[in-house]
């Protein structure tokens, strides 16, 4: 049964002659969803939030057609690129349209150093087109394949490449962002410089961002690695010395704390049951000094990838970040997680907290740059309960999930 | 008048047929000297001290020659490169042999992220050789026109592109060495890995370095700026913002109390009396967001050249680091620098000591990443007495030099 609306729907598609407007139900439903049914919390709380239409403009005319019509019959908009955020950003909480922006797949332009490019483009798509004259994406989300730019920028923060770059808010990252705004005589608004810093991270709820400038990192051949260890403990120290290697370029330190490898079932094979699994990607000039510092924390490699190899096939990449969540999730789905930010001492917090957690948490780090300095963002994980250790300090942040 | 040496000179002549030899007196005087000049202390110490003989190989079988006849006739040897160190270990102070290794200038290859090069290679010659396949220099002292790659990996430690990458003994910064042994038979050494830290800074006193292999950092344009601040402390916390900001890619940033920058005779049109500069070299895709910080800091950009132009002319760099020095003696001999490492609240202790030793002493500061951290090392400049002030903490570095 479809709901009634109380907004002027049948007004709003005479407004929009010519651009692609969805009201299939089955296809409203998924497209007012995304990730966040990783949350017991927000499941509850968002469910049966479906938008009454949804409007797939292919160009920055159609935006601006759509965002006239929304604003004159008071219709409430919620942008979403592929709905591949955890909380909630793409769920229509009041109804009314669902702006898909995945049709403006645009490569404006790619230049050393920097592209351009409409939001709608897929973060693998401008990193294959980067990689092509020598630079890349410098951070994307493990969802990287599917997920968007404009998607990113607006509901994202950081991710693989974050322990080179920081995090998209960190200055520097984000160079420029076109935006459409609500109005009945929609402006087109572009935030360079500190400005972007006004839409960034803002869910699209202060403006349709519809292209995205954005500094490229020089694109290093990336190896893949998993290293195991006996105690989590070495795994998370080996974690803080890499990071904290200035002469060892690296583009991902991601460690998880027994069982969570148990979840990765196409990599059991290289994470013995018992074992705390760190997954590595390392430029390969710097490869030769890994074994040495391995040595000191008493790890062994299980997995290793040459550049060249990582492109095909099954890319270590995809089981970091929220992508552990998901796996998980696939073999037991009672699972959830909690981000938290840890103070500078965060190993020995860490320390405290694995013990303190023992079986009903497992941990998750994720290694990242945070105003000038290297620490982990923490991933806690349980099944039974949800806890908020948040707390940030100097240059050093954790976050934890909880399976 | 040459003194009459110890060493039987001409039994090694007789075992170097063919290999080249200087024995002109003030040639040997000349390449007896580095710039230690610089230091009061030394100048007094190492007064006097000149080699018999300097012998100039060109390859690695010269060199086994040299080394098995310095053995066998018990002659000691000091190996330089170009002589551009400040502290004296070009110096032979027991004379004997002067190894000149700048004639050793093949560059080996060059590929994706690495290089291998003979010890004399210039290190301006690798870099531009890098530079044309989009790759340089991770970090180059300040006198990179010069030196050689064997005597920077031997008595150097850092400098331009240190803020980005650390200093040159950081795991990872060097790949392998290649060394000569000094005995009547002496053996071919490759270090890798790890290894390298054996003889890496050691002024070629535990080895003949033949060969280096080095990892090379992603060439960026990188524009040249001059931002100039009225007090000291604004500029110094502008650089610890800036060295923070990770989003920023950047080479170079250094910071000169008034009246530093009056000794940059062809710069002073961008550094009015009794302001402080800054010096920096940051990639062009960053320009962008800089005015917003320099902003913040109450400063204002007074030169600033763009990549393609920095190639040509002059070059801030050569203002930064010890050259900084070099060009304040130009002006008055008696200025002498003394380094020092600082904890992590360097900018409280930088502005006591500013404050404390006031007009006696001239503050310069140079940032670099240490153990995963951004802060400054900084040199403060006397004319009348040195200061040691060195310390060291977790991830923060100061190097102090006085005028």
């Amino acid at each position: 049964m479809t709901p009634a609306t109380q907004f002027n729907i049948d007004g709003l598609i005479n407004s929009l002659a010519g651009i692609e407007i969805i009201q299939e139900r089955s296809q409203l439903v998924k497209l007012s969803q995304d990730y966040h049914s990783f949350s017991p919390i927000l499941v509850s709380q968002l469910a049966g939030k479906v938008g009454d239409i949804a409007v797939r403009p292919i160009n920055q005319t159609e935006v601006l057609k759509v965002a006239a019509a929304c604003a004159r019959y008071k219709i409430p908009v919620t942008v979403r690129g592929a709905g591949t955020g955890n909380y909630g950003q793409c769920v229509p909480r009041h109804g009314g349209v669902i702006l898909d922006m995945t049709a403006m797949q645009n490569i404006c332009w790619v230049k050393l150093g920097v592209a351009r490019v409409e939001a709608g483009v897929k973060l693998a798509a401008l990193d294959k087109k980067a990689r092509s004259i020598g630079w890349e994406m410098r951070m994307t989300p493990s969802t990287y394949r599917t997920a968007t730019i404009g998607g990113f920028v607006a509901g994202g923060s950081g991710g693989i490449g974050s322990i080179q770059y920081g995090l998209m808010g960190d200055r520097g990252n984000l160079l420029a962002l076109q935006v459409v705004t609500l109005e009945e005589e929609p402006r087109v608004i572009e935030l360079r410089g500190d400005d972007v810093q006004k839409v960034n991270h803002a869910w699209g709820i202060n403006g349709i961002i519809t292209e995205v400038e954005i500094p490229l990192g020089a694109a290093y051949p990336w190896a893949e690695l998993i290293v195991t260890f006996d105690k989590f403990m070495m795994g998370a120290r080996f974690g803080q010395a890499l990071a904290s290697s200035d002469g060892i370029i690296k583009k991902e330190i991601s460690i998880f704390a027994d069982p969570i490898g148990q979840y990765f079932t196409a990599l059991r094979e290289y994470i013995p049951e018992g074992k705390q699994a760190v997954f590595l990607m390392i430029a390969e000039s710097s490869l030769e000094l890994l074994p040495g510092l391995i040595k000191q924390f008493d790890g062994e490699i299980t997995y290793q990838k040459a550049a060249q190899d990582a492109e095909k096939g099954l890319r270590l990449a995809e089981y970091t970040w929220n992508h552990t969540t998901l796996h998980a999730r696939t073999a037991d789905s009672s699972i959830t997680y909690l981000q938290s930010i840890f103070p500078a001492d965060n190993l020995q917090t860490i320390e405290h907290m694995y013990h303190h957690f023992g079986d009903e948490v497992m941990m998750h780090l994720e290694f990242i740059r945070a105003r000038g300095a290297v620490g982990a963002l923490y991933n806690r994980r349980t099944s039974q309960r949800d806890y908020a250790l948040s707390r940030r300090t100097w240059g050093i942040y954790c976050k934890s999930s909880q399976l």
